[in-house]
């Protein structure tokens, strides 16, 4: 007999299936024992009784998490036992045969207790299955299905970016560093930008979704060392307002998907599906700070190079309120403060034709167009203090014609908690690297080699 | 004015249309000067008149890899001018404008030429622009495409397995280490088995697609340090069968995908689409050992717990001439031969319900039934050497009950490679990570340090 899902039991009422699942909770009513079975898709309430005498051992033995398959004939509930807040209130299994396929331990905690984040994660393959936690992770699968279908729509390929790099381009103090063959070092890669701009000129327009690397010493709510970037890169394009229009229509693309696969988790949740205009507003960062001062602190330094986090919250504010859009566009960082591939914009000297997207107080895209000339690009890295030399390979790209281009990063995670209003990018991870854990806790694990060896 | 691309010029034959790309060549006859310009989707032949004044002293400077943009009349070629064997070789852009987006320095060899692989490897930012080249990673982003539609298709979910990950796992000595945090030292994942086992908890069906890493001393054809490997497990699965089906309707999907998508690339490579059957044959190891003993080497050792590479070749040749089929299960190897959570079955005692695909002479995946039973995956790692401590993360998952499941991974470059009978995988992967490169050469990065430091 095929296994029917939780989620389609409705449309099965009157009939006899198989459905296999967990056991969410066992309940015994005098004789009657009641399973709560959850799928995939969904539970279900069944009911196992006196008369089917081998399954009803069977379930006396059941616990928490135990993962079964039963025969069940699907009942219609009474109309006064009829839950409507279940979306399979209206029915409960009468199930005959049970056969035990994977037994559980007794659970560490209840599931549905609120867990302190560091319980949470130490045990994740288990509060995982919870459907809240779960949840966060098909919003993020669902996030990922919609950028590259609307990619794939506008003619971009994609492409897969190496994390192991030279240890001597973009570099810095927040690499991580790998020992790799002959006596060298290598690097784990912090973005795939230089190679996403070499695809320019293979395919014009690429993306590459893929593990990014960040060796930061925090231990924050919005630091991880190792996260899912999205990244687009865009040749032929007038300048960085070609790639703003591009990023409206797909952030406009994930939205509508979201609402479509997704409004239930939203609504269980009460988290609103986000304000998004066709338009998504843009303004230089002048413009911002000009509305700021005016509106919110009037302490505010015009001449800062970039927006405190209190800032980006109030901007956003702002823009929901007058502009009705939960994103905004900040352009025209200083040239100072954007990385030494951004283009600064001739009509308005000291500043790049960059932008970081703001969602919801925190910016969650940055991007702009990029030095598309060799000269101008060399010139550029020698005033960041960089030397071209290390950057053969990438200028290969330029010294051989490459199309004015840009182009963005976005990271997934960080987007998935924003979109669900979660606290923190961790709850929104399935397994979060971060300076104090790998899975478990490193200095747990120092204890623990530390027991062993006075063994 | 909207660019047009090449691909679509012959629907607008007799309009004027604005174009951008490459100069793929420039050819001068007396007065009149010939340009081929290549942008993603093909090439057209383009002329520039002398009538046209500016445009043709732009077109005087132009060299190859310039990128232009040009407004042009779309014109008919006379009857005896038309080349069948060109896309576009029914009509010719008469250019009127030329706008230069990008110059380029003198190429270092002529695009066109056939490349030694050091040669090819080291100008990867130009040689990858080559449409033959290009088209390798045309076919394998399609293959993704096709990967990801039909698992979706299937109610397979996507998750993000990390690559960093604790030094205390599978372990080995191909693994990369790198210096995490608090002294402690990290691994490079070797592949994403111990998560997507975990996600069968979590999601029932899930699919990954990421870099892994392999810290393999070995420069040859088949080997890579970092590769793209798909990944898929499935839950409630009977035994390793049921993912020998589905992977079948997968490898299907796949094949039809690209028939209808890449056609015209295996046909201008002389490539033929893989012969692929509804059920592909499977068939126990020791009988394909039966099959070689008789049929090609009555040498063999029928005992023996693997295929060399020799008996690989020859089997395929064999499923293909008797069973019209590229593709082909082995399975059942002997468990000291598999992985610890490999099921060993139990109506073939020492085999495990694990198979190896073998597709044109090579193993493209492995894959089979894992233990779900704690106790059994518990006493399997013990039989292996492994301390069942070091587990503990993964093992929850079993703890706190799993169904039978099971999944395979496989590497998107071998079989981007084997697609297309192209003889070295470094070809098939796009920034190939080897024992002596990094997009440059070690040794040679060692030799500029050195260089440096003597001046």
């Amino acid at each position: 007999m095929e296994r029917v899902y939780t989620k389609d039991l409705k449309e099965a009422a009157g009939s006899k299936v198989k459905v296999a699942g967990w056991v969410d909770v066992r309940r015994d009513h005098g004789k009657l024992i009641f399973l709560d079975i959850r799928d995939v898709s969904g539970k279900v309430q069944a009911v196992v009784l006196p008369n089917h005498e081998t399954a009803h051992e069977k379930a006396k033995e059941l616990r928490s998490e135990w993962v079964i398959s039963v025969i069940a004939n699907v009942n219609e509930r009474p109309e006064k036992m009829v839950n409507k807040d279940e979306p399979n209130g209206a029915i409960e299994l009468e199930v005959t045969e049970i056969e035990i396929l994977s037994k559980a331990q007794e659970l560490p905690f209840d599931l549905d207790a609120e867990l302190k984040l560091d319980t949470y994660l130490d045990y994740l393959p288990l509060t995982l299955r919870k459907p809240d936690n779960r949840d966060v992770f098909k919003v993020q699968s669902e996030i990922l299905i919609a950028f590259r279908h609307f990619l794939n729509s506008q003619g971009f390929t994609e492409f897969q970016a190496p994390k192991i790099i030279g240890d001597d381009a973009e570099g810095g103090a927040s690499v991580f560093e790998l020992e790799y063959f002959k006596g060298q070092k290598a690097n784990l890669a912090q973005s795939p930008q230089l190679y996403k701009q070499i695809m320019v000129g293979i395919f014009e327009r690429v993306y590459t979704t893929g593990n990014v690397f960040r060796a930061e010493k925090h231990s924050t709510s919005r630091h991880l060392n190792e996260y899912t970037s999205l990244d687009i890169e865009m040749g032929f394009i007038q300048d960085h307002l070609d790639v703003i229009k591009l990023t409206t229509k797909l952030m406009n693309a994930i939205v509508s998907h979201l609402e479509e696969t997704c409004a239930h988790i939203f609504e269980k949740r009460g988290v609103e599906i986000p304000l998004i205009t066709k338009h998504i507003p843009h303004m230089k960062l002048r413009e911002a700070q000009e509305i700021l001062k005016k509106e919110y602190d009037d302490e505010l330094d015009l001449s800062a190079p970039d927006l405190e986090p209190q800032h980006e919250r109030w901007i956003c504010e702002y823009v929901r309120k007058e502009m009705n859009s939960d994103f905004v566009f900040i352009t025209h960082y200083p040239v100072e403060k954007t990385a030494m591939y951004a283009y600064e914009d001739e009509s308005d000297p000291g500043y790049t034709k960059y932008f970081d997207l703001l969602f919801r107080g925190i910016e969650i895209q940055s991007g702009g167009q990029r030095y598309h000339e060799y000269d101008k690009l060399v010139a550029a890295m020698k005033r960041k203090g960089l030397n071209p030399d290390n950057f053969a390979f990438y200028l290969q790209a330029f010294k051989y014609g490459i199309p004015p281009h840009g182009g963005f990063g976005m990271g997934l995670e960080r987007l998935t908690e924003k979109f669900l209003d979660i606290d923190n990018v961790k709850r929104a991870t399935l397994f979060p690297r971060e300076i104090n854990r790998i899975d478990t806790l490193l200095t747990k694990q120092n204890e623990d080699k530390d027991e062993k060896d006075k063994n």
